[in-house]
């Protein structure tokens, strides 16, 4: 591509950089800030300096917190006694979002894959096998993305976990709610069959 | 969404003001600048606030430059008698790339679209008719995207050049190189055969 100037070049370089954004979104994105107000571009910048230098992370879960034990954590309501096993912040979130849990999790920081270079000792595993031996948890549930990653990562936990007492347990996979059963690819509609559930 | 803490609520916030870009798409953002060194976040926020605070646009036109003057308007070979009319410093930059083309271009920075509010007026259209006038001028090309808002511009532009002594031309519209026939939509493929070209 050629930049018509050399701040142009070094921003578009720099979104770019971003995961999912190439080269001809970020000069989009360079030629929207350049056609806004002064004020976006310097509340954008300042907003994303802040969140990396001042964000913290929970001492216990490494969950995203603006103080050394996250809310999820320190709260008062929270059934001390489950463990959610999470790949990042973005699926505390989301499953926060549903409302349907009331344990605390556990934030590894990603997933095990050989093709990205990341290995256990990349992930807070000691942490979480340290956590899972107090005699105050209950049960470990894994809630990994359903893909070859995530199952190599479960696998390994699950192996790591075995001498801890508790229970570890897996959330359901199966077919989507609202989904359209004949839409469903074939792997996850057998999986569905093969682990159904008792109608009650 | 519930946001863990302030910082990436404000993060989140602000990247998601960028066009294309949704909420869960900041928060995946805000997550792996988290991730990565800080340099990253720093040279990306400073790269930002460079390009929008010191970047210059060119006296005739209007095209991103490091000068007064851009370096096409200023450069020795071009032709200065064609002008090219586009939308924005993006078309010069996919244009410039072809290396089909010797003129000079104007940048309108916007195209008329009433459902936008962006009129005649929030464009460079009187500085066109001023270099239109020009004696030095005999061709304008509008190189504006084939959609109604880009055809009511061109119909707008063309009606405001009458008074100058130029020739008004258009980009060829028909379907792509390289394009399958039978998947080429009905419209293209009519006007195609209406503005067919004499083989040589």
């Amino acid at each position: 591509m050629n930049f018509p100037t050399k701040l142009v070049e070094e921003a578009v370089n720099e979104i770019s950089r971003l995961p999912g954004i190439g080269k001809k979104t970020a000069m989009r994105l360079a030629l929207h800030l350049l056609k806004a107000d002064e004020s976006v571009t310097v509340d954008l910048a300042s907003a994303l300096v802040n969140l990396r230098t001042k964000t913290r992370w929970c001492r216990n879960c490494h969950h995203l917190s603006e103080t050394e034990v996250c809310s999820i954590c320190s709260g008062m309501r929270r059934d001390k006694g489950t463990i959610c096993v999470v790949e990042d912040s973005r699926d505390v979130i989301a499953i926060e979002e549903t409302s349907q849990y009331q344990g605390l999790y556990h934030v590894l920081g990603g997933i095990i894959s050989p093709m990205a270079g990341v290995g256990p000792e990349e992930l807070k595993v000691e942490s979480l096998v340290e956590r899972a031996s107090s005699s105050e948890v209950r049960e470990v549930i894994m809630a990994i993305s359903p893909t070859m990653e995530g199952d190599t990562t479960v696998f390994y936990l699950s192996k790591k976990l075995r001498d801890c007492s508790v229970k570890i347990s897996s959330i359901a996979r199966g077919v989507p709610l609202g989904g359209e059963l004949e839409y469903a690819d074939a792997l996850t509609l057998g999986r569905s069959i093969l682990t159904r559930t008792e109608y009650q």
